[in-house]
């Protein structure tokens, strides 16, 4: 498709209409080359503006992620959620919903180390807000499908799931070098294998079951 | 300290020695502003040497921190085998020696999205063999305390511990934005409040309890 040739945007649908063709670019992009590779050029470029009317838009590159970070985050956790009130296990049911968002392991990989670190607060109000507000509407379906686990410890199972899902998803996908040198070092490259969903899946389902079990024991 | 001004290095010991100052200064800097913020600029000019003369030693800015990455994770797993040695239980060891290591807290959220991105695959390697031989050898001191737990467990407890380690540290030290943030909406603060010790203790103390009671269960 060749890009819109857009001139200045007056209207607010227009500008709204803007906005979701620079998101949608960046989602491409990110899709295709990884979030780490695209610039703030590369996004502008493809949607058919100057990278001064992009930054007009979202400020910075980081801001734009940050805000597919939280569609792609919600997207989840509604998937999450379903899959649990369809009768899925918890553990199986994050897991297999994460596995299936790929885009969203890669932005939880650049979270906490980039994106946050150059967005603007309104960027980073509205990211968080979504973030907690979905993390409270997976928790409460988490509690009512194993009503042994207390909300804070359903957040930490979210919070596990997340971030050893971004974290696996990039094992996974080793950059060139990692990948020359497990062509040389095979036994390295068995070591480092953590297979997604298995994983994850069995970290989660003892993680459920331990932390219960933990907590009737009694405080230490 | 003012820098030597070291001249061309042309014995072994020499060279040695021009490494080791390179590593001191990269320390040095990430210590101060975090790992992210360090150029490769900046290491040159703390050790008095030209950019020119790091790239020759290291090749890059990546090649650096990981190097220190493998010494930083030696020195974790070392400290964390000796403290399970001596009658510390695994959880509370785990926890609280990565908590006494911001430098190699910071480091790890940077391996997967970074580092490994931009060395040699001989720096590679060296990275990935120091990090597996010290798996072995606390896997193998974890087992020893708690023999309920098979390696691959083992081995699992030591990558959830770094990872959500990295992760509770990033969260507990937020950038610019996130506190101008939190200063406004306290509530948003309260609901990213992950303590690192008590929190990560935990979920390692339930993991390790759910893990062999999952196996004990028989496959799904």
């Amino acid at each position: 498709m060749t890009p819109p040739a857009f001139h200045r945007a007056r209207r607010p649908e227009h500008k709204q209409q803007r906005r979701e063709a620079i998101l949608a670019a960046a989602r491409t992009l990110a899709v295709r080359s990884g979030v780490r590779a695209v610039t703030l050029g590369d996004v502008a470029r493809t949607v058919g503006l100057a990278k001064s009317n992009v930054v007009r838009y979202f400020g910075t590159r980081e801001a734009i992620y940050l805000e597919l970070a939280g569609e792609e985050w919600q997207g989840w956790t509604h998937a999450a959620a379903a899959r649990i009130g369809g009768g899925t296990d918890v553990a199986t049911a994050l897991a297999e919903t994460l596995e299936a968002r790929p885009l969203l392991c890669d932005l939880l990989g650049h979270i906490t180390t980039t994106l946050e670190h150059n967005a603007s607060v309104a960027a980073a109000r509205t990211f968080k807000q979504a973030m907690h507000a979905s993390y409270d509407e997976l928790g409460e379906r988490i509690v009512a499908a194993r009503p042994e686990l207390t909300p804070q410890e359903a957040a930490e199972l979210i919070l596990v799931a997340s971030v050893m899902g971004h974290t696996l998803y990039a094992i996974g996908r080793p950059p060139a070098t990692m990948l020359a040198l497990y062509a040389m070092e095979p036994e390295l490259a068995a070591a480092s294998c953590f297979p997604f969903v298995p994983t994850l899946r069995r970290l989660l389902d003892a993680l459920a079951d331990g932390l219960p079990r933990r907590r009737a024991t009694g405080p230490e």
